[in-house]
């Protein structure tokens, strides 16, 4: 079924530990979901661009089947975030944010897109998130991802628009700061319960996470890699991986939401296997796929 | 098949989040191992207890069918810890620790004892835990706790302790100290080989774990607990739980090690239910049994 991601697109600069520097490396929250969710369906996309953004990225998109007709080019600078993460992998600083045509940023869903059966919202304002849901017609399913700052500064429109969602995806740190609640399980759970919503997926990064539903809980350990070279974009991988074998399956019960989180998993391995999308680009579909088989088996305790 | 703990009990005084303290709770490893591999096995327990040692607790070990020949009562005052859990419950600080007569404590094994076919070697000296499994006869399958002071400062003698080993359990902590190494899959994968164990289980707390053996990694999740009272003892619950659950089987092959993950997961979220060794004497065995079912099946994603 037609899946639709509405985020940014970034262009990273990279500061790894050990000294080495990547520049211009395509990120944001829509580079990394376009080419994860690829493996299992097809992305129509709405974002935006300056006209610095280099093509190659664009061809990468094309590659993977993404409906570009949403993807925005305007005059000034593309979005960029500039990191520097620490000896252990799990830190990172934020040494610079330019927004450049970001700042701009209005989604507005070409006409085709209006009917998307899944739609997720990656992070941005929770106005625009909402301008969103109000261009999509029938009932899609809808999954938002947010951010602490968000929390924090516009808690009231954040609320109102995950109101209107049938799945949350949140961070241990932005789960812990909705409810003032330190357990985390404790958290999934009465998220599911105050937003009324079909699924949360509390992610917990190298740790796997917990999903809960209707049937309970779910909670799933992170995937043993043994080199870890670049963690950004892991969770938007992981929702691309996520929502694209929900939009394949066409369906939400108990068994498509556990496959989606096998599905998520093994795609956010192969990302943090190379710097920025070159992970997911290296990686085959029989790759994605055997190792989405061995996370499966290697999890079973009886 | 025969089981031996060789630890420390001791008294604990926990001071909780909120301000509550309690005192002379009982506590140790050999304590909380007792109490919850007695839901698999008998246990032969080798420890020391000063003359204040409560009736009551002894008591509670004889409940548990537990052997106490092994356990000697020195003139002098029982270990004492004394702790402070922050807010979040991961984070506790160590007020005090008063050695009393453990610091006298020479682990002479029952004659008994010697035919002990799955042995538990809880942290002490490198060189006391050397001395049980010099007494040991046969080929027993030997298991190894240690903490981070003895990496520190007696790593040769440690070496030279888990090389004589088949398990060892390791915190996210120590496997990192023990090699130099972040990436905690390949921690888990290179104690594995340096070491050349039958397994190593690399601990995470409420994120669960990983376990190695020769069929590659298991990574676990920990078991969502909606509250968790006291986590004193947790690690020590597992490994009672873990070691119980082997000796029951009387095998340590793939199958045999990840039920024993199951029933240490399940036995230790009981301990977390309750302050001191309160969450495994409340636990009925039913009860256990139904969470460590409810803890496959929710884990079981495919």
């Amino acid at each position: 079924m037609s899946l639709l991601v509405v985020g940014s697109i970034a262009l990273d600069t990279l500061r790894m530990p050990g000294g080495k520097v990547y520049t211009d490396v395509a990120g944001g929250s829509c580079s990394y979901f376009i080419h994860s969710a690829a493996f299992f369906s097809r992305v129509r996309v709405v974002s935006v661009v300056g006209e610095d953004f280099p093509k190659k990225y664009v061809d990468g998109f094309k590659k993977c089947r993404a409906d570009l007709a949403g993807l925005k080019v305007l005059p000034g600078e593309t979005f960029r975030w500039h990191g520097t993460y620490h000896k252990d992998m799990n830190n990172r600083t934020t040494d610079a944010t330019i927004f450049g045509v970001l700042g701009e940023f209005d989604p507005v869903l070409p006409a085709k897109y209006c009917d998307s059966k899944f739609i997720f919202l990656a992070c941005s304002q929770p106005k625009l998130q909402a301008k969103v849901l109000d261009q999509a017609q029938g009932s899609p399913v809808a999954v938002i991802d947010t951010i602490e700052f968000y929390i924090k500064n516009d808690r009231k429109e954040l609320d109102k628009v995950i109101r209107r969602c049938q799945g949350l995806f949140v961070s241990e740190t932005e789960a812990r700061m909705m409810l003032g609640e330190d357990n985390l399980a404790k958290c999934a759970e009465d998220l599911h319960r105050k937003y009324k919503l079909q699924f949360v997926v509390l992610k917990k990064g190298e740790h796997g996470g917990i999903l809960v539903d209707k049937n309970g809980m779910t909670p799933f350990p992170g995937f043993p890699l043994m080199k870890i070279t670049d963690p950004t974009g892991a969770g938007d991988s992981f929702a691309g991986g996520f929502m694209g074998a929900l939009a394949k399956a066409g369906k939400t019960d108990g068994a498509a939401l556990r496959q989606a989180i096998v599905s998520a998993t093994a795609v956010a391995s192969h990302a943090c296997e190379g710097i920025g999308l070159s992970g997911l680009m290296k990686a085959t579909a029989a790759q994605v796929r055997a190792r989405a088989n061995a996370f499966v088996k290697m999890t079973r305790l009886g």
